[in-house]
C-alpha cells in the first residue's frame, strides 16, 4: 500500500525495517549541504498570509525566478518541486516519448501513468548518450526527457549535437538540469541560452538540490514555446505551491552570490572525497560531475545497502531499480567535509570486513 | 496566459485591474476567520528538516489526521489541499462522471482534463438535490462528485437516500465535506461513519476553510475501499506536501477543542450578520448552512463585483462562471464580527447609491 516507489532518502522506512532508533547519516539523498536561506528570518519578516490562497499565477515568484535565471518571467512555470513539472509535462504532452536508461525513475512513472508510450535507449558502457542510435531511431519517438548531469550516473554531457538534430527534426527535448548548478561550469553546459531561438526545448530546474531545500518542494520549467506554455498552464493544478514555499523561493532567488560560493566550497570537498574514496580497496569509483557518484563492489546492491545501514548507520542508494545498471552499483551522495569523513571511515571498515 | 481559471480570492489581479494600492477586504474567499495554529511556535519547536524530502507515505501526518477524524490511518490519503485529491480522483478513476450544477468549478475542470465525460444534473430552484432525476438516469453515469454543504449555494443536504441508491447500484459517490465543519451539527451530516460498511464512498476534506489555512495547502481523502486506495496511491505524485505543511497539519490535528469553539463563535457572528444583511433593501439573501451565502441583486454579477470593488474596496465572488445560476447572483463570505460590520455598512451604502 501507500507509495510503492523506490527512492533514496526514505530513512523512516529503513529505520523501521531494521529497528534502528538512533540518528542515521543519509548518503542516499543527493541533496546539497549548504543552505541559502534562513527560514526563521523569512517567517519573521514576511507576511505569509497563511489564511489566504496562494496567487494562482505565482506572479511575484515567477518574476523572482526569472531574475535569478536571467530570463523573461513569462518563460517560467513554477511547480511543487521538479516533480510537479515532470508530471505536468507527462500528462500535457501526450505523444511517443523516449528515455535513456539508466535515469531518474520518476520520468518513466510519470509518462506511463499518463498513458504515454516509451521508446527506450541505453547509455553506453561509459555512460555517454547513444547519439548514433538516437539518430537511427528518430522516427520512433516525438519527445525525449534527459537528465544532465544524469541521475544516477553523475556525468555531464555536451548536448549540442542532440539539440541540433532535435531542432531540425522537430522533436521535443526536455532537459532536467536539476544537478547542473553544483558545477562551476554550469553556464557552459546549460541550454538556457538556447531557449530564445528554440521552441522545441524545455528545461527543468529546482531549488531542491543546489539550495538544500528538498523539504520545501520548489521547482520550475523554463520554456519559450507559446503553445506549449499555454498547454502546460491549461493542465496545471491550481495552488500547488503554498505561501511559505513561495516566500522561501523568492528569498532564495535573491541569493545571487550563493551559487558561486557553494560551487567553490563543494569542489574542494568533493575532490578531497573522491581522492580518498579511490584509495579504499575493493570499491570501484565512477567519474562524477555533480554531487553524487556511483561505486561498484562485489556485493549485490540491495545487500550492500542493508548491511551497510545495519553496521554503519549510513543509508546509501541501492541502484537495483535503475534500468540498465549492473546489480552491484551503489549511488552515494557527496556531502560536506565532516559527513564525508564519517562516510569514508565507515566504508573503509566495511570494505575490510565485508567486501 | 497563466491560469485561466476564474475563482474568488484572486485579489492581486483585481487590484492590478483597477489600479488599487490600498489594503482591500476579501469577501470572495470562503476561508474561515479563526486560526487554530501558531506558525511561529511550530517553527520554533519543530525540527523541520527542510533539506530532507518529505516522508513519501506521510505516516505521521496520516496518523495525526486519523486521530483527528477518529478513523483508521490507512483510510487517510493526504493531499496538497483538497485540490490535489480532486485531481487525483479524476485521473485515477476514469469513468462516466456526474455532477450537480451549480457547484465548485474545479470538479469539472479536473474531470475534463483527465478526459472523463460528465453527465450534468441541476439543483432544483431552491437548491435541493434532484434525486428523482438522478434515479431515472442511473444508467448514464458511474460516479458522482457532490459538495455538501454545496459551493456556491451554501445549503446542506441529507444524503441518506442518495447513499442508499448508490450503494445498491454500485455507483461511486465522492462527497466533498470541506465546508461541513463550520456547522455544529457536522457529525449528523458527515458520511464518515458510513465508510466502514460502504466501499462506494470517498469523502474529501481539508484544513483550508475551517482552520483558515488556505495558504498551507492541506487536504485529504477518507475511504475504505482497498482497490480504490491502491489505485489512488499508484497514481499519486510523490512529495506534494512539504515539510512545513506536514508539521502544521500534525499540529492542527491535535487542536481537538478548536472546532467546537470556532463553531459557537461563528454561529453567533453569522446569525447576527444574516439578520442585518436581510434588512438591506434590494438585496435578496439565500439560506446558508455554512460560512458563505448567495445574494441576488438587480445588477449583473460581474458588474456588481467590479463596481463594489472600485467603490468599497471589498471583493466579492461573481457567480458568472457557475453553471445553472441566474446571472445576478453574488457569493459572499461570512467573516468575523468586525469584518462583517464593514461589509454590511458598505453594502447598505452601495444599495442606496447603485441598486
Amino acid at each position: 500500500m501507500y507509495n510503492q516507489i523506490e527512492h533514496g532518502a526514505n530513512t523512516r522506512v529503513m529505520k523501521e525495517k531494521f529497528n534502528i532508533k538512533e540518528e542515521i547519516l543519509d548518503f542516499s539523498s543527493n541533496v546539497g549541504s549548504e543552505k541559502s536561506f534562513d527560514i526563521e528570518k523569512i517567517l519573521k519578516y514576511e507576511n505569509l498570509k497563511l489564511d489566504e490562497y496562494p496567487d494562482i499565477d505565482y506572479k511575484e515568484l515567477r518574476e523572482a525566478i526569472a531574475d535569478y535565471e536571467e530570463i523573461a518571467s513569462d518563460m517560467v512555470i513554477p511547480g511543487n518541486g521538479a516533480t510537479e513539472i515532470i508530471y505536468l509535462i507527462s500528462r500535457s504532452i501526450k505523444c511517443r516519448w523516449a528515455l535513456i536508461n539508466p535515469t531518474f525513475s520518476e520520468y518513466e512513472r510519470a509518462l506511463k501513468i499518463s498513458g504515454n508510450t516509451i521508446f527506450e535507449f541505453f547509455y553506453s558502457e561509459d555512460f555517454f548518450i547513444p547519439i548514433e542510435n538516437i539518430i537511427k531511431n528518430l522516427e520512433n519517438f516525438d519527445a525525449m526527457m534527459i537528465c544532465n548531469p544524469n541521475n544516477p550516473t553523475g556525468n555531464i554531457q555536451n548536448l549540442e549535437k542532440i539539440v541540433k538534430v532535435f531542432k531540425e527534426n522537430k522533436k521535443l527535448l526536455v532537459v532536467d538540469e536539476t544537478f547542473l548548478d553544483f558545477l562551476s561550469e554550469n553556464k557552459k553546459y546549460s541550454l538556457k541560452s538556447l531557449l530564445k531561438d528554440n521552441e522545441n526545448l524545455i528545461i527543468i530546474k529546482a531549488f531542491t538540490k543546489t539550495h538544500a531545500a528538498a523539504g520545501i518542494r520548489l521547482g520550475y520549467a523554463l520554456l519559450n514555446n507559446f503553445k506549449l506554455k499555454k498547454c502546460l498552464w491549461q493542465n496545471k493544478e491550481p495552488w500547488t505551491i503554498n505561501n511559505i514555499s513561495m516566500k522561501i523561493g523568492i528569498n532564495i532567488s535573491k541569493q545571487k552570490i550563493f551559487l558561486k560560493n557553494m560551487q567553490e566550497n563543494f569542489k574542494k570537498d568533493k575532490d578531497d572525497f573522491i581522492k580518498k574514496l579511490k584509495l579504499i580497496p575493493k570499491v570501484e569509483v565512477f567519474k562524477s560531475d555533480t554531487n553524487f557518484c556511483l561505486i561498484k563492489t562485489s556485493l549485490n546492491s540491495l545487500e550492500f545497502r542493508d548491511k551497510f545501514f545495519q553496521k554503519e548507520k549510513i543509508l546509501v542508494r541501492s541502484c537495483s531499480n535503475f534500468k540498465g545498471l549492473s546489480n552491484n552499483m551503489i549511488r552515494i551522495a557527496i556531502k560536506n567535509k565532516e559527513k564525508n569523513s564519517k562516510f569514508l571511515e565507515a566504508l573503509k571498515k566495511f570494505s575490510e570486513e565485508e567486501l
